[in-house]
């Protein structure tokens, strides 16, 4: 695709701008408390990520740079540097996209792509609340929102390509990037909900337990439950209204989707190895945590199957260089994040954010702490992480100035998963969404960041009163 | 490709074959001084390997299948299984993967191309000798060969591409296959030949100083210069024997490629902008052990240059799919030979075959030796990691046995690297040959074959005289 000279010359004024700026961050003084060394992988990554916002540079682009210079000026050694690449969840979520492949390949994504437009087809909108819907009742048996993302993608995926909206042929936005984007919504809600839903959840409800706070998976979904409702009931519609797909009522489409599975006639070999490798696939990640089975692993044989059955191909293969950029500009930015995490830069962060607000009333420090907390996830590329450096800190002080220690709990743990659509990198459960291609990086920064601000809202106003009440 | 149904049977015959084979040697008694799981490793690693072989499996399927198995029974924990895919040089062969498109993609690859076929283009062969005549001369200042090969491929692909012997339009074995396996060879004997051409080397010369043998650079190239001549003279010969380019004479070539020269016209801004690229990531490898540079790095910020100059672009990396295939089974095999050494495996090997040779004159010790090394080196996923676990086992063995230290030394560390290309992942110097889809699996490991025993042949006959001549 070739671009416009002046955009080109705009863009590289851009990229001029975003490496001058970082350049003088690096040489600004660090701020007191703070290590050189975090100073310095903060101005690399503020600078990968504003890049990214302002369209200087594509997320793959400013990642493989970033880890570059962070390696060539010795600020991590190649050990530390490449580490993101054998993260088990990284993995986890390459692997699963070669899965996906497989469904559409087989033929199966297209019967159940058509047998759902069959149902509820009529409007883009009824689709998405209905792929919300099943998200939110298989997540609380389903402690791996990772793998949760591995199951719904390939049947969006699928819904996607047989409405007519591919990356390839620039259909993108007839109706997959809504889909897309209103699934990874769906996501941070499903999460929210289910004390099971994601598996930094009862880690948190084990830390809480340490202030004396006790969080069963009963008072947590009664906690959550009328926030994520009214939001389950708003994000869609929100999402349709800022990011509209083209498409948005077909009401012809459950005719043709009716016509088109009389065509395909009964079920097809393929598809019968496919339904039965991802219905074994699915079921072990189901069991996975309790029967401590590798997800991973799992994932693996399922493409080993795939393969030996001709499902997929090694000319199949050859095409999925777009699973091996979402790999390397994952890998990195959790590098970058984990580094700046053990550096010290969070908890710095973090005890600053907490120090100012002392002093204040409990109201007052409640919310600061909220909205620090969210906003400090621009700088996680793990939601475990986000709560495992932060939610100490910030309960403490929570509890400290007043704040009912159960609110601030509760609130800062569901913080944690509403708050991770606000970057691409923001959970293990958007990558697999932002790699396919249907929405561009800067375009999840924007409405992801809507979405946030959305979910933060309702929840402070919203949710506090409720878990107050109920309290 | 679909392929005849029954081909299709027979596969599957061959794979069950193959599978009971793994099972049975699984539950096969451990012997005496194994570690359990170093042999249940070793029935994986030869299953994969074998499956290969008689292709019952991609290199592709069988890797990802193995460490599937390797996790889920619980002999690999998950950090052990995925380690492979954060080694620093695994890394670098994926990015020199697509540093090599975008040479072809700038239109420098198809200009250098078609300078060599204009000087030197009326033969296959003639082609074949200057391409090692070109490594064996940058090789001192080369210390890795891997490196080496990330400098070669470029230009070999593009005399491929442009000489109308492509991977995707089934005409590989035109030219290009050819190329690549004696490419391939060529490494083998420019790192044999140098004491500075390998990282392995020096290495080993500094184990040697131990057991009181001074092995200098001088010392060394004398040592490898006789045999290295007589292969290479015989070699590409040998490969356009038993792997012949379909095009072997190519008289009208230079004149063709003189007239494509003439309309290509000047260098255009994409070639400068990849030469000056290509340039500055070939001399900071080349400075990389004095500087302590990270090679991989220096790739990285090259893809970002060519990423930001629009040479490579997003649309490009989404056909790289064939790089994340190579990533991937080299990233496993890799792990699996380092757990295979770690369980204890190699040096049990290396010892019964010392064991095995106490008692005979120091000649025959001597051949043994060295062929048991040799053919050890199908364990082995890393040169460096078979001179480590090996050399000073069979070094020993053949001082107490009466083989003169000189020699005995030379020629392992001779032999650590002509026998690298006996297996597709027998050097990450290979791989991104491999990689390139121009040879199939199977025939690396059968062409291979043969050179390794030539190779050996030759060493243990000319080379061995020659050496014991001017010791």
């Amino acid at each position: 695709m070739a671009k416009h000279p002046q955009q080109k010359i705009d863009q590289h004024y851009l990229q001029l701008i975003i490496f001058s700026l970082g350049v003088l961050l690096w040489f600004t003084p660090v701020p007191e408390g703070l290590r050189p060394e975090a100073w310095q992988l903060l101005s690399i990554f503020i600078v990968t990520i504003l890049s990214v916002i302002i369209k200087a540079l594509s997320l793959f682009t400013s990642s493989i740079l970033a880890l570059s210079v962070a390696v060539l000026t010795g600020l991590l050694t190649p050990e530390q540097a490449y580490s993101g690449f054998s993260e088990d969840f990284i993995l986890l979520i390459l692997v699963a996209l070669l899965i996906a492949r497989g469904v559409i390949k087989s033929g199966l994504g297209k019967r159940i792509a058509f047998i759902i437009i069959k149902k509820i087809g009529k409007s883009s909108l009824g689709l998405s609340y209905s792929i919300i819907l099943a998200d939110i009742f298989i997540a609380p048996a389903f402690p791996s929102n990772t793998a949760r993302s591995g199951v719904l993608y390939p049947i969006i995926n699928a819904l996607a390509h047989d409405n007519d909206s591919r990356v390839a042929d620039g259909t993108r936005k007839k109706l997959g990037s809504f889909l897309m984007m209103s699934s990874m919504a769906g996501l941070t809600l499903s999460s929210t909900l289910w004390l099971t839903a994601m598996v930094a959840n009862p880690a948190g409800a084990a830390m809480a337990k340490k202030f004396g706070i006790e969080i069963t998976f009963a008072s947590w979904a009664l906690a959550a439950s009328l926030p994520v409702i009214i939001l389950f009931l708003l994000i869609p519609w929100l999402i349709c209204k800022v990011y509209p797909p083209e498409v948005k009522q077909t009401p012809e489409a459950p005719i043709i989707a009716q016509d088109v599975l009389l065509h395909m006639g009964k079920f097809h070999k393929n598809e019968w190895i496919m339904s039965i490798t991802f219905i074994l696939i699915v079921f072990l990640w189901s069991m996975s945590e309790y029967w401590g089975i590798n997800k991973t692993a799992v994932a693996l044989l399922g493409v080993g199957i795939l393969m030996m059955t001709n499902i997929f191909t090694l000319d199949d293969m050859k095409q999925e260089g777009g699973a091996l950029e979402t790999l390397i500009w994952f890998a990195i930015l959790f590098t970058l994040s984990a580094y700046l995490n053990k550096f010290g830069f969070m908890e710095w962060a973090g005890t600053h954010i907490s120090d100012n607000l002392i002093g204040f009333s409990w109201p007052i420090v409640y919310v600061g702490l909220i909205i620090g907390y969210v906003l400090m996830h621009y700088f996680f590329v793990s939601q475990t992480a986000h709560m495992l450096a932060l939610f100490g800190i910030f309960l403490e002080t929570g509890i400290n100035a007043g704040v009912p220690g159960e609110l601030m709990a509760l609130m800062l743990l569901f913080a944690t998963n509403f708050s991770a659509i606000i970057a691409p990198q923001g959970s293990s459960a958007n990558v697999i969404f932002a790699g396919s291609g249907y929405m561009e990086a800067d375009e999840i920064y924007k409405i992801g960041g809507i979405i946030t601000a959305v979910n933060t809202f309702i929840f402070l106003t919203l949710g506090t009163s409720w878990i107050l009440l109920i309290m």
